[in-house]
């Protein structure tokens, strides 16, 4: 059982717009199961969903639900609306580990889909409970938006530079990736699926 | 003739470390000519340099021309140290268009590497001087540094998800790419190839 992200982001590393419109959408070629999406649904038996993606999502779920059949749950600590009980949806507030210990301790023999923003798929890699970071590079730049990665951005000083040389630090990525997929679909996206290194396989 | 960037990004689009090391240099696979450079190098005549670039390079490269017998060319509005006009080194302040209007005058044949960093490359994109944006992605998170691209990041609002639901707006990207190559290497890391759309092969 696999946790597995498969989100989409321009070549600039926005996952949607500043309205948040996910950059899926800016794709012409984008429609429903490509991309790798279609293969993705197979591979997991169920789904977690992270409480901003849920409620930008839900209302619009209800007309057609996407998982039929497959255990959705909710990672929040605030209670669904009841139409979302209904549907057999599961509130979660163990955050990324205790979520995954639920989902396992189901007996689930196929992977997880983790469905979310930003913060989410960072709350994930930053608790080591991302299997495979799944992601589609599209070949657009935004500008601006809603990014993958926080940014904590630097400009070049050469002062800074000058003095790195003279008292060289140790600099070491804050994790290490392991290319495990690679595939480009002819419009040029390209899917990537890493594993973090720290992971193994259970 | 076309001019080429070869730049290596972390999977969170950082060029470089806070302190300016390219983010090459975490790499153990990294070494001289691999991940395409060595083609890179095959297919210039001729290359375009940042003045930041230069002013950290420069001094390193006086203990081993790294393009001996090729036209060297600075942009900058400020002078060069005397020793880079006697390495043949010229400074040109026409900007992304002159430089190239330049570069094109001596009757190059071959293509053109644009070494530089952040605001060189977005730069020659915007200026439409750019034919390649050729970018390794490497398989390692950063989390700081020096971005590739500016970012504009924006949070996820219900709002203004909401407002744009009822008063959709037509959402463009800033460009659109064309992606005309790709190569995983066995570390993991991925050299695409892009060509703006905007961009005519002449």
């Amino acid at each position: 059982m696999l946790i597995r992200t498969h989100v989409g982001v321009s070549l600039d590393g926005f996952m949607a717009t500043p309205a948040g419109l996910p950059t899926w959408d800016l794709m012409p070629t984008f429609g429903a199961g490509s991309h790798g999406y279609a293969e993705l649904m197979e591979q997991c038996g169920a789904v977690i969903v992270g409480r901003t993606s849920f409620d930008q999502g839900f209302e619009d779920w209800l007309k057609g639900w996407p998982w039929p059949g497959k255990p959705v749950y909710v990672l929040t600590s605030r209670p669904l609306p009841e139409t979302a009980a209904e549907m057999g949806v599961v509130a979660s507030q163990g955050g990324p580990v205790g979520i995954v210990a639920q989902v396992r301790a189901s007996g689930l023999e196929k992977d997880v889909q983790l469905l979310g923003g930003p913060s989410t798929v960072r709350a994930f890699l930053e608790a080591g409970a991302l299997d495979r970071l799944g992601m589609v590079v599209l070949p657009v730049l935004l500008g601006t938006g809603i990014p993958l990665f926080a940014t904590e951005p630097t400009a070049f000083s050469q002062e800074a530079w000058t003095a790195s040389l003279a008292a060289p630090a140790a600099t070491n990525p804050r994790s290490r990736l392991v290319l495990e997929h690679q595939q480009a679909f002819p419009d040029g996206a390209i899917h990537l699926v890493y594993r973090p290194e720290s992971r193994r396989d259970r």
